[in-house]
């Protein structure tokens, strides 16, 4: 995964994951490896950025074409599995927001 | 820092700050800890974020009251500066997405 990703001209819709890992690793690394390829086939998908420090805190941030394809991606089968055993398991604590970026820019 | 800012009710505004290093260290680590606390003493600051991987990506998401205070804190003269340096040594891409935070949620 490049560190930056490549999304189109805004407006498009952001979702933004920060959570602090559990003590638990049981089954964490396939499902995570699992959910950002499931993630990218979604019809939608624009783009993710995902940076983990050992065992502590992570920042995932991924990018859809509107509210649509997030309501859907958020009720996936595979990912609502996935969505319990982070909540039971994996991390201490986690938010995540819903934006929608109006501007980007960069180098 | 707390891994995950406590942000009030949304709406609120998300700064999406993703970025990969240069090999340049030079004044980096002071800067960004000068510009973290810089940032946290202005008008509408609501928290922020920060994950880096050691020497690689990172993503740091800062969250503000309003436009206003996004566009003040990136006219800042000390962050201008920051900036500069930034662009001129300390990374080698970014990108940075302005949002406007519609929920959030999590445990």
């Amino acid at each position: 995964m490049k560190p930056i990703a490549s999304t189109p001209q805004p407006p498009y819709y952001a979702v933004i994951f920060a959570s602090l890992r559990s003590g638990t690793d049981e089954g964490y690394a396939d499902t995570a490896a699992q959910m950002m390829a499931l993630a990218s086939e979604q019809p939608g998908f624009l783009g993710v950025e995902s940076v983990r420090e050992e065992g502590g805190a992570g920042i995932t941030v991924s990018y859809w074409k509107d509210k649509k394809a997030i309501r859907e991606w958020k009720n996936h089968a595979a990912h609502q599995q996935a969505q319990r055993f982070g909540k039971e398991k994996w991390y201490r604590s986690y938010k995540i927001r819903v934006s929608k970026v109006m501007k980007d820019y960069g180098i």
